[in-house]
């Protein structure tokens, strides 16, 4: 499948996972973030121009320590509109014929814009 | 984070839960969708125009007492295409470290014109 | 509700699901590309412009049956950013009064340009 799909200057990401399912949340949300990071600038667009943005945790018990990391990488006042779901999300080991569970999902689906950063209005009305 | 974010003439809303989780699923689903209403109104427009929409119910039970509500509020022959998941989605007191479990979900995700109704096309295929 | 929304040359498609659930996954994943399939060819558009796609399985184990067939049926190098959820989705029968389960979520819900192919870039990274 596309790791990002490009169309009408809005870059469409494939969810991301963590490689390395060894390391905690913070951890794991660092590596999906660096995919993405990865995945914009190859898309020529960054992380200041987030449109949306879907988070699947496994548990949602693990909230704070993925927003923690989650803050520390947006840029304020150009932060995507976020909804963060419990639910598993398939990994890359997803579908194979070993035994492992799915690897514990910690990213999202973002859909950004690779547009320049004034064409976006962005509303702030609270920090949930 | 943005309650909601505008692109390329769409309005992309980050995902919305009841404040007053004492209601019922009817109740918070109305809080859900006025918060809707401020957020496009905001953004300059209405529920004329809904794009998409996602809902994340906690429990799939509460479908039937959600659907009604959400019939109530849409506008006959300009509904958005909707995905209706079983999940629960973070609240406002998501990653508090209070005990408190996360609030019942009873929101979505909306994205959605904000260009004139004329430029969209719907079809209506069931009412599933 | 809508089955499918466009917009700024984009389709938005409601979430699909299998209307014959005594089928298997494989049986049920592609009665929802079929139902894709018409959406899209009504809305002027067919499977080799999908922009994204969302997968809610009721059962992660049944990823690889379902992933089998969303392969046969996508066209490579034209294939849509993906994300698979764990999750259950409302089907058709859901809110009815009957007792039965919400029917087995196979669909997921997709967006894509209605444009030419040729304005899209996409970026094949791997393929989880």
């Amino acid at each position: 499948m596309s790791q990002a799909v490009v169309c009408n200057g809005m870059v469409f990401l494939a969810g991301q996972v963590a490689d390395d399912t060894s390391q905690d949340v913070g951890g794991q949300t660092r590596q999906v973030l660096a995919a993405i990071d990865r995945l914009l600038a190859e898309a020529g667009s960054d992380k200041s121009r987030l449109l949306a943005a879907q988070i699947f945790l496994a548990d949602m018990a693990d909230f704070a320590a993925m927003n923690k990391v989650w803050e520390a990488w947006v840029i304020p006042g150009q932060t995507p509109a976020r909804a963060t779901v419990q639910a598993a999300m398939a990994g890359r080991t997803t579908g194979s014929r070993s035994s492992s569970p799915p690897r514990p999902p910690e990213a999202g689906r973002l859909e950004h814009a690779s547009g320049k950063p004034g064409g976006q209005r962005r509303a702030d009305l609270g920090t949930a």
